[in-house]
Formats: structure tokens, sequence, C-alpha cells
């Protein structure tokens, strides 16, 4: 990989454009330039806010080449994941907004349909471009239009599984369609599987020796004599490759490639080629995770999204106390070397899901899948009728592309999967594309299963032990981003009992149910109720299912009013199910919940998402007190303002 | 393909054995007079009870063969969809029940864990084998056990995403694993894509030539040298094929085949070398769908599942009144050639969705994806966001698989994607894997979408239409396998306002409320009610999402008790809605609810399992009248006795 050299002089104004017209203005000779003031820019600003830094250094060139070849919004560019989709914003009108990217009301982290007429396509989740981007070819040529579709897809795209089923359905479907893939051997973490192993093959070694004549030719044309000689010389030490590009050949799509994701000029005359052609092409394109930026090329995992950063030296401030995330490797690291059937699977997360602890205790234990939630399911599924014990780990709102299996494999057949669905609640910065706020929406009605969400990390580590031990059927546990309450799990794990709701406080006018990380919530607002003079019980579910029916009933008839929090929408939520749940017992006491609306929830900080839609001790308060004698409190409150 | 000439002579007594070690012993000679057995019992036993009898024609050498080299069930067998795994039931203890196969109490239509030790992994929606597979094998390697894992997928199995999602994870997980592909060009109907074209190159000409020399010298030990000299003279006819087999073996699975299918020596040979290797292996073999059987093989479509037929000609009894299915290609059809921005997506259903008709209508707007419902979701959203209005057609349990879309690419992005789920409710006679109970628990929390289901197909014609003109976000709509009430859609169809519900009858006692194919029931229920004296409302919500919440307070208010009736699960289900809606408008009637219960419900004839779950008139009137008044039940039933 040759390395920059395009940096400027001190002291010279660098090029700014921040709209495809005036990029397609400027003379090539300046792209470079451009190019370093966006990675400048980049750098930056991101060193405050935080973001994908690492993946959109790695396509500076490459989003500068496609804006000065095609045209959006009459083209289309699908980025899948879209998380490195910010050089296109800036080149898009918003190069001002971009120190504004993920905090609340600025740029969101993803490409938005509603942000741009740029963004003809949003994403968040890996694999979803090639479809989609399909979609819209289809969709011109039905409607008798020329413009380019163009899909940009990473290498990790690859081990999913909506890719594979694109790639069977392009060729037969479309003439004019373009896919560059983006190599850069890394998704979050480094990727896994025989795909990985492929790219990696085709990169190092006889890639070029193996095209087929035409784009020998063509690559000789676009790249020069000298790049093509090279390939000669690299054949001879390939024993084991034949026809690299036959796998996307196989599919229909012309293979062009690899070529340097960093040489703007090459990137520009390849393309201006690949736009004449009348049928599928996949351009394969090397870049460099964190290009131009010392730390990032050092570390490519830590800066593919990091927080804010020293610009310097890349340091990042150390972290508070361990997230759900940590603590769930280290302690599943723990319960496995006491049971030896303990198996851990992650999708591509080893490090968002903290599995990377469990992988240095117990390596022979752990597999990583790529980024393919269906089969990581149904492996596990595979494993559990053997009798080992799988916890399969996932985020929440990735485990949404395994739905069917729940159903249909670990649900149908009963199996002793153990799902964690790590980032369930408000994701924050990273928005609707990450938040977890569906799964007991999804999950509550699928028979077989029990589920669970800890009110901190000490019943965290009793309810994986209890996870361990429950081989009746598949167990689920939702918890959220971040750091909990802080309590340490104690020396010795506890076995749960299923079922059964732990009842913190007793009460009598009202009967707050805090679920997992709301459940502080509840205890904030039982001392302020209390202040009121009421009396309050406070009760951590623990089961979402199943609901602790006799201690709700009991509950609810004995107070005048009950409350339940919960991270999770309303429609189909947790406080749904206690409502069910009473009205079907024949008790009417008021059920208010809090919780989120039946709409997608936008990016930003928890704290002001929460306030913005009613998540708050004073929501929580002023709903329950509708349904209180106002006596009580008046008389309370005149009290405290007589002391 | 050769032709069957194991025929047995007339009178001579067939083998007939029903356990694998029985298998074992028998002659090999013999073994070919035992497929003739297995064919013959199932051709006339599913004559009368009907099933998926080409698939299993197809695969009755290949099932002998197998549980002649491994022992099943320390050796285990995963089937895709396994819809073909008949002849395995029958050599596995369940010969004499193969004529109850899909009949309440019977044999289930497809493996089921709890049916058999032999059944290791249970399925019913393509594209699992694999994945489950790997997951025991490498359970087998954990445990240190030297058992052996065979995958069998058919053809279309490789047009489904998890499939290659597995592939990707063999070669670096395990070093024992046999994966049969049974390649018969048919899924349900013909298999479409790039795939499917990859295996018609490989089984019509140049395969043999293009093994590699250690699976070629193999070929010739298993096959004799004519077969390997035979592939020499194919081979000057290719042109366009290199190294077929590379499709495997980038993904590290060594390729063996294509070998017959039906060759019951070659087929044992093979399998007995396959089981040595200490690689994975793929096994290309070629089956004939409906072997044996004339009608099944000059129809493979209709004979890949079917009713009963007469064995002698293969002949149907002539179908009754048109099912929701063929209403719908045919409706769909006729909107299209109104609005040209029609287009329609099936994910390899083009009969069962009845888009066969769409398509007959409009070809060009008409697109089959393959087995890939992530992809089909997918495709559409890209073409709803230039404006087309796709009409993704997917049955309720198979968009289980699309889940994510449907927040995350539909939902999120609020693209105008028309969702038609056909099979929603009970499936009947397919079983757990087929039901769609579950489909409002999983889509009615998610923001933006609208969802309705009709009562009847004249109203199904009218949502159609309304659906056609819903630009506003994504719609969806369930209706039920089979015919509805029969009510001929009206010439010219009615655009239905978004959210309101239908108001058949006035009344102040109970209010019935039926939801899409149980309105029917309700109607029944309230001609009972009112025979015995009650005011009965009776109202067709027609929207599950948005509820008519001022109707339904309304008759809340103004009734005693509010029934819910649904062909869905309750917990999520429509009543639960309903409940809720209630509640937070502090309206306490009591709602009693008509659904299935919090389990998977078993496979059978709708009548029965309604009958068993509580899913009757009988049921409904029951409940209700728990909440009137005896007085008034009394008296009335006093006056018609006295009548």
């Amino acid at each position: 990989m040759p390395n920059s050299s395009d940096r400027a002089l001190p002291g010279e104004a660098l090029p700014k454009v921040d709209n495809p017209a005036a990029l397609k203005a400027l003379p090539e000779e300046q792209l470079p330039l451009l190019a370093e003031n966006v990675r400048r820019t980049l750098i930056d600003s991101l060193s405050k806010t935080g973001g994908h830094l690492g993946p959109n250094l790695g396509v500076v060139e490459l989003s500068i080449a496609m804006h000065r070849v095609f045209d959006t919004p009459r083209d289309q560019f699908v980025f899948d994941v879209s998380h490195q989709g910010y050089v296109h914003k800036m080149l898009t009108g918003r190069w001002d907004r971009i120190h504004t990217i993920r905090q609340y009301e600025g740029l969101n982290g993803f490409l938005l349909r509603t942000e741009s007429e740029h963004d003809c396509y949003g994403a968040g989740h890996a694999g979803t471009a090639l479809s989609a981007a399909l979609g819209m070819a289809a969709a011109r040529d039905q409607l008798g239009e020329d413009s380019h579709v163009v899909a940009v897809a990473g290498d990790a795209a690859f081990t999913c599984g909506p890719t594979f089923e694109a790639l069977n359905n392009i060729a037969h479907t479309t003439k004019r369609f373009i896919v560059i893939l983006n190599d850069n051997e890394w998704s979050i973490d480094r990727n896994v599987g025989a795909i990985a192993k492929y790219f990696h093959a085709l990169q190092t070694s006889s890639a070029w020796e193996h095209l087929h004549q035409a784009a020998a030719d063509f690559v000789e044309r676009i790249a020069g004599k000298s790049m093509r000689d090279l390939a000669g010389k690299v054949e001879r030490g390939a024993k084991n490759l034949l026809f690299p590009n036959v796998l996307f050949e196989k599919f229909g799509l012309r293979y062009y490639g690899p070529i340097d994701g960093h040489d703007i000029p090459v990137l520009i005359k390849t393309l201006e080629f690949l736009k004449e052609q009348e049928e599928p092409v996949l351009l394969h394109v090397i870049t460099e995770k964190g290009r131009g930026y010392e730390p990032a090329m050092g570390n490519p995992m830590k800066f593919h999204g990091l927080g804010p950063y020293k610009t310097e030296t890349g340091e990042t401030p150390p972290g508070g106390q361990p997230t759900y995330s940590q603590l769930y490797g280290q302690t599943l690291g723990k319960y496995a070397l006491e049971d030896e059937k303990v198996v851990a699977i992650t999708a591509a997360m080893p490090n968002g899901t903290g599995l990377v602890e469990f992988q240095k205790v117990v390596p022979d234990r752990y597999y990583d899948v790529g980024i393919a939630e269906e089969h990581a399911a149904l492996f596990a599924c595979g494993m559990a009728t053997r009798g080992l014990k799988p916890f399969l780990t996932i985020y929440s709102t990735f485990f949404q592309r395994a739905y069917d299996m729940a159903v249909h494999d670990i649900g149908i057949q009963n199996l002793p999967v153990r799902l964690c669905m790590d980032r369930a609640g408000l994701s924050g910065d990273d928005g609707p594309t990450h938040h977890g706020l569906f799964d007991i929406g999804y999950m509550r009605h699928v028979p077989n299963w029990v589920f669970m969400q800890p009110k901190d990390e000490d019943e965290f580590a009793d309810m994986l032990w209890t996870m361990v031990h429950h081989d009746a059927g598949p167990a689920a546990i939702r918890y959220p981003r971040g750091a909990g309450t802080g309590a340490t799990p104690k020396a010795a794990p506890q076995r749960l009992e299923i079922g059964k709701a732990e009842v913190v406080q007793e009460g009598t006018d009202v009967a707050l149910i805090g679920l997992g990380n709301l459940f502080e919530m509840a205890d904030q607002a039982r001392e302020r109720l209390e202040a009121l003079g009421y009396s309050v019980a406070l009760i951590n579910p623990r089961w979402i299912k199943p609901l602790d029916a006799e201690c709700l009933k009991r509950f609810a008839s004995q107070c005048r009013v009950v409350c339940t929090l919960e991270d999770h929408v309303l429609h189909h939520g947790f406080g749904a199910a206690v409502i069910e749940l009473l009205h079907d017992a024949g008790i009417h006491t008021p059920v208010e919940r809090i919780g989120w609306p039946d709409e997608f929830v936008e990016h930003g900080k928890p704290e002001i998402l929460r306030e913005i839609h009613g998540i708050t001790v004073e929501a929580c308060v002023a709903k329950v007190c509708r349904h209180l004698p106002p006596a009580k409190r008046e008389a309370k409150a005149l009290e405290l303002q007589q002391a």
C-alpha cells in the first residue's frame, strides 16, 4: 500500500467543496488536496464528537472520485451500513455540519433519506446495499430512465446472507449495475471465514494475473503496463488460487480490480470506464482503514468507531466503571471454567459484546461467525441439540435478523439456546437503526421462551448463572448499553427462581414496577412519592416472561395505581403485558406506563431523549399522582412547606 | 437420466425394513426392491393424505444409501426444509404410520425432534440445514466424539442467505462435515437466479471434466472408467465454464460429483469414501423429482406438494371456490393494468401466493427472487425509493425471515412497501412451522406501518385497492390460507378509510369484534346470543393498526362485555391491543378473547384444532355469557322453550 504523499505544504490553502457540482468544477490536480482537507476536517471534528473515523478516512478518495464521475441525486449511491458516509455527507452540502455528527439534532451517524436528497438509502445494519440498489436499478429499468446505481459494500458485507441473496439475482434482473467492493480486511473486528480468506488471497498474491483477458487489458489501459507486468512476477507464488474472480463471475458480475482505492486518477478513469458497461460489474478497491492518520492506521479496531480522542495522539480518556458488555465477557468466561458445556457465539462483535474477555479465558469455546446472525442462531441450535450450552450474544437490534430462528428453530424445538441481547433499550448516539426498543415486542409472544432483564450488574451475574443452569428450553436476557448502577457482583452468583419478581419494598398507594435499567428511575420516583406522603411499593420484576402473576395481582389489588417503567416501546412492551394480565384477572387498577412512543426515536444522548419523550422521574410522579387522593398529597406538601 | 428398471416382477414380495439395523442386514441386491416398495407405499399412501410426494420419490435411493452407510441416531442427518424426510421416517420406525402423515395426531409432514430420536433436527423453512449441522459438528468436536454429521440440502437452499453464511464458516470450524447437494433443479417452483443457472451448467455439460485430479480419480474408482472417459467428450462443448466446482472449493469444501442419485451401489460406495475424509466435503447428487411415478415426473410443480389424487393417473379433484391466493394474483394483475407503478415480488412462491396469475397479465412487472425473503424485502425497498409500488408477497411465517427489514429498512425509512402476508392464521396440515400465528405480534409495535385484515374476499379486493393508493408509508395485510366466505368482489373496488372499522350491527349488551377470517365466527356467535335475548353489536375492525379507537371506546362503553376473535396467538394479538386501548381510555368493560394459546399449535385440520383450543362459536358464547345478566338469558331461554 503506497503512503499518502499528497499533504499540502504548511500555509497552503486547501480546497473545500460541499456540493457535487463544485467538486466537478475543481481542477483534477486539486483533488488530492481536497482529500487532504476532508481528512483534516474529519480527524479534527471527530476528535470532539467521536464517530466512525477509520472507515471514513479509508473512503475519502473513493467518495471524491464517485462524486466526480457520477451525478447524485440523479444517480444513486447505496452505502452498505453507511457508517462510511461522512465524506459523502461533506461533499453533498453537509461539510459545515459535520461537527454535529451523532449529536442531538445534528447529522445522523448513518445516511438518512430525510437528511438529504443525496442520501437515497439509509442503513445501519450490514448487508443491505446490494439488494436495495438492485431494487433501484430494476425500478430505473421499469421507468425507462438511464441513471446509474452504485452499491458500495465493505468486505464484511460478504459474510451476510442477504448480500449473497442479492448476488444471486443481479445478472438476470438488470444490465447496468455497479458494485464497489471496498476491501479493507476489517469490518468492526477482523473478518472471519472463507470469504475473508478469499479476499485476502485476492489482495495479496495472484489477483492481477487471474483477471480474464478483457479485464487485464483494461488494467493495462487504466493503470499502465507496469502494473500488469507486476502480476506476472507475483503469479509464480500462487499455488492454490485458481481464477479467484470466478466467485463473482459465477454470479454473473464482471470482475475488475483490485485497484488502489487511494489513487484518485485511477479511480476516476476506472469509474468512467465502468459507467459505460452494459453488464453488471464489480470493482474491487483496496483501501486502508484510518488512512492518513497514524494512530488509526496502527489500531484499526479502536478507530473503527470511538468517542472523543486527542487529535495529536489518538488517545482516548480512560474508561469509567465496567460496562454490561465487559462484565458479560468476564462473567461468562468465569462460568465457562466451572461448566465445560458453556460455549459463546458472536456475530462479528467480540469487542462490542465483551466476548473478547471470554475468548481470553476459553479460546476453544469461542465462535465468531462473522456478520451472520441467522447462521449464528442456527449454529447455536445445532450445538444445543448435542447438549452444549450456547450463549448466543447479539445486540437487540441485530437479533431482528435472526427472528425466524427464534420462532422456527429455537422456539418450536424448545432448544436451550441462551440469547444474550446487548444494547437493549435506547442506544443513544447511533440513533434509530441501533436502538434496541422492540425486543420485548417481537419475543414475548413466542412460546417456550423465558425472558429476563436485570436491575443492576450484580443481578446480571445471577441471571447469567441462572441461564447456565436453565436446560429446559430457551432463555433470553436483555441488558443495556454502557454501565449500570455499578453494583459489583457478589463473590458467588445465585440462581434465581423463574418467574419470581423481587419485592423491594411493600406499599399500599402506588406500585412502581421498574424493569431492568429503569428500576433505578422507579426507585427515585419512590423517593419523591414518599416525600409527598404516599405509601409506595417498589418491585423489580426481573422476568418479562413468565410474569410473576401472583405478585403483580397482589400489588395491583392493594394499591390505587400501578406504574411500569421500561426502556422499550409501549406497544407490546412490558407494561402492556402487565395490563393484559391484570385485565384478565379482573383487576381494574389503573396502570400508568413509562416507555417509548410508537415512533422511531432519533439519535442523541439518552438523557436528552428521555427528557423529550417523558421517560423521567418527574413524568412518572406526575402520571401516578393523577390517580392519588390530593388530600394526602397536599397535606404532605403543606407539612413540607411548614417544616 | 436413466429410467428406473428395478421394478419387481408381479407377485414377487418386496422387502420391507423399518429400522436402520434391518436395512444394514438386507442383502445389497435387495436394496433396489426395497426402494421400489418405499415408492409404491408412498404413492399409494399419499394418494389418500396428500403430502410432498415428488421430493420424497426423488430421495428414495439416497435415503436408503445414507442409512446403509451411516448410523443414526449416533450419526446425524439434517434435512433442509425436511419435507423430503418421509423416506427417512419410513426407514426409522415409522413405515406403518406413514399413512397418518399430516393428519391430526399422525406423523408430522416435516422432521420433528419429538417424533423420533432419528430426527435430530426439525425444519420447515429452507436454508437452515448447513448451519444447524455445523453446530452439531462443532459440538461433536468439542465433546471429543467421532460421529458423522450429514446435511442434505436441495439446490434451492443455495438461494437462501443463511446457507451462504454457513458455507463461509465450515472450513475453519471443523474437519469432518458432509454436505449432500440434492440437485433436482426445482424448489417448489422452478429455481431462479445465478445459482440455479450454475447448477444447471454443472449438471448438463462439462462438470465431470472439471473435477480436480483427486476427484476425477475418485470418480473413476467408484463409477468406472467409462464415466470418466465420457467427460472428455463432453468437455469440448463447454466454453464458458471454468472450474465450476470452484464455488464450493472457494468456501473450503472439497467438491465431489455429480453422481446419479438413483444408483444405490454408486451412492453407497461414494458415501463410504466420504465418511473417511478428514476435510469438509460436498457431494453433488442428481435426482429426479417424482422419480418412478409418471404423473409426478411429468408435472414436478404440481407434485411437489399436493392433496389427495388418483393413484393411477395423478388426477386431483377439481378445485372449489377460488382461494385468497388465487384472488390475490388475479386482482393485483387487474390493478396493475390500471396503475403502471404496481410491481409484485415473490420469494419462490409464484403458485402458492397466486402471483402466477399476476405474471400472466404483466410479466415484466413480476419478480421471483428465489427463497430469499430478506433480499425480497430490500429489493422492494429499493423500488419504493424510486416511486414504484412494490407488492411484497410472502407467507406470514416466512416473513419472519425478513423481520429486520420490516423495522430497519421499511419502517425507519417509512417506505411505501406493500406487504401481503398469505397463510396468516392457522395453516393446518403443515403444522407449527407453517402456521402464521405471530405476525400481529411482531408487526404491530413497529412504527409507521398500517396493518389490516379483510373479513371476506370482497373486502380483500377493496383493501388491496386501498394499498395501491397508500403512498404515505408501509402497509401490510394478512389473509388466511384457502378460501373465505366466497363473497365475490364487486365490479369496482372501493378505497377504505385508514383506521375506520365497519360497524355491521349496533347493540348494547355484547360487542363482538371479529377480525378477518374470524368475522364469520363472530357473526355466528351474534346469532346465538340474539337467540338468547341479548342485544349484540357486531364489528368488523378491518384495521389492526391503527385501531379505530373511537368505535372501540363507544361499544366498550355501551356494552357489558366485549369479545374479540382472531386467528392469531393471544399474547401481543389483536385482542391484547384492544385491552390496552380501552385500559388507557379508562374503560373497564371486560374483554374476552378468542385466539390461540401461548404454545406451538400442532398440525391437523383447522376444524379439529379450533375445537381443541376453544376457537369456536360455543366458546365465544360461553365466555361472553359469564358477564351477562342471567335473567335475560333465562327469560329468553324459557320463552324459547315455551314456543
